[in-house]
């Protein structure tokens, strides 16, 4: 604590990220990254730009990678806004959307980087608890006083919401937003981009970490109404002029393009999910129904810390967290098919089976 | 304005980067880039990680990069921060010492982002006229009730404060944050980062976007005592995890070490602008004495605006502010030598010559 620190920065409870140990012996398991390549198409791009203009400002605007992906969501470019990962497009949204001493909902167990923001602004908030099953009960985010946020998928239970039960929060909030963090919706979910037309409350919110595999360049979107773009767009330009730098722009540009290499490693992802789920459970482990790249599953028996810290022992990482109703889960990301049969192999020595 | 806005958006004005025209036959003088490409070290770095491996997220401390820095600036790691651009530092820096209630100083005529982020925050602030000759009245900044900010060498005239007179605004402002931004100390003032071993409430802003030619890759930095530094990792942990990507970290590094580079290129452009400097004083061109990368000129008769629009159309763009006290002036950032010969050559008949 120091006296130069403003209220703010003393109320602040930052965000504590999974490890990211620099070895590259390890399986890394915790953080949800893609466990292929970019498309060699992106990687081209890159390199194509790595020359002397990089003295140059990046295009403050990034037209280019807008109109990309509005393309390709079917939407007109002013529906969509870019930043600096979809950690810096929700930190806008909360900044942007939601107002202190106006209630704001999210799950209980979600994304712990919202009570963050949250706090960060000086936000409201409720969280609402998540059913016995963990699904998100739709009915307690109706008529929320400061507006709605959930992750659909789910994270860390990697649980979806239909798009029917999506509508009926928009719904039952049409004075607030509703912002729908689809970081995960690729690997199996069904987007509400398709509701953007019907609801002028309703951002999404995407990412090109996960199914993309550009987790190392920082790209997120927002996809609404013109009236919600053009607010991120007045936070943005009151923070900083140039969020994505010159090869990020390019980048996420090539990566929306290839439709087809994006369709290829999310389709083996989605395919070694369902296997490994299947091997898990005849391991005697709950397995919650993933739409996601991860798994969040609990044993019968041998606690999950334990699981953490022996799997950690052996250079396999994956996410415990230490947090009332899910201290007996881990998280484990999809990885590669040979990841994974490492991965099942160990699981087996440290359940004794 | 829509009523999906929290208080906040309805009340941003955003700030209005200089014009990004994207036709590369135009002379751009208009935001202050440097006219030389970055260190062919930079550039090997970089293509050297664009593989398979910006699947992973960064590294969330840019732990090497800030060792890299501290090592060039001869603090510790501790005392140093990163961010995406100096804007984003600044950015987190006015959210994490300055207090809404508590006024802060900054120049009427300065960076003019800086009321914009006050406004973002809520924070109340006053601008300090400069003097009639553009210099910064030290002693009106002195006990601030909130904190001081200004930058030196000032932008847009481009005149410094010496180090003893920074030293006056640190001493009379024991209790409050003074930032000094220095986005052009390289090209001759003297850092104020040789006096954050005796004040603990200065933070240095620096940004690699200038002097070290790497305004396409977003990289800024700040520099003071370790609570300082640790208020705005506390910040930037509410914020976003990851604000620097794989690419821009390793081109930061690589910027950083490559000393001898930075040091040709930017005598280059100082011997540039002190010979244009002499050239458009001979033209009766009133020139501030610049200790930056731009030169802000007036003409004894011919007004500002008029050059502005006459250089455009002849495809040269510098950056005229139509704002109360400057508006007689323009700012010309230095470009290669051909590029001012071209740009005296256009004055020359602009003003009949």
């Amino acid at each position: 604590m120091s006296k130069f620190w403003s209220e703010v920065t003393k109320h602040t409870e930052p965000y504590v990220p999974g490890e990211q140990p620099q070895s590259t012996s390890i399986i890394k398991l915790n953080t949800n990254e893609n466990p292929y390549p970019p498309s060699p198409k992106v990687l081209k791009a890159i390199k194509q730009l790595v020359n002397g203009d990089l003295r140059l400002y990046p295009s403050p605007t990034a037209a280019d990678l807008k109109l990309t992906a509005a393309k390709y969501f079917g939407v007109n470019e002013k529906q969509v806004f870019v930043g600096n990962g979809s950690d810096e497009v929700l930190a806008f949204s909360f900044l942007g959307f939601f107002n202190p001493g106006e209630e704001i909902f999210f799950p209980d167990i979600t994304y712990s980087f919202y009570p963050v923001y949250a706090n960060l602004y000086g936000l409201n908030y409720r969280e609402v608890p998540l059913a016995e099953d963990f699904t998100i009960p739709v009915e307690q985010f109706f008529n929320s006083p400061g507006g709605v946020i959930f992750p659909n998928p789910n994270a860390p239970t990697g649980l979806a919401l239909s798009l029917d039960q999506v509508e009926q929060i928009l719904q039952h909030n049409r004075e607030k937003v509703v912002i729908v963090d689809e970081a995960y919706i690729d690997f199996g979910g069904e987007s509400a981009t398709a509701l953007i037309p019907k609801y002028e409350n309703l951002l999404v919110i995407q990412t090109l970490s996960k199914s993309r595999s550009l987790a190392g360049m920082r790209i997120g979107l927002a996809l609404g109404n013109e009236q919600l773009i053009e607010g991120l767009e007045r936070i943005k330009n009151s923070f900083n002029s140039y969020t994505l730098d010159r090869l990020a722009l390019v980048a996420g540009k090539a990566a929306i393009e290839d439709v087809n290499y994006f369709n290829e490693t999310r389709e083996k992802i989605i395919n070694t999910r369902e296997r490994v789920a299947k091997e898990l459970k005849d391991l005697s482990f709950h397995v919650l129904e993933s739409k996601t790249n991860f798994l969040f599953i609990r044993h019968g028996t041998v606690p999950s810390q334990l699981i953490y810290e022996k799997l950690k022992e052996q250079g396999i990482y994956i996410r415990y967290f230490n947090k009332n109703r899910i201290d007996q889960f881990v998280r484990v990301t999809i990885g590669t098919d040979e990841e994974m049969d490492t991965f099942i192999k160990a699981i087996k020595q440290i359940i004794g089976k």
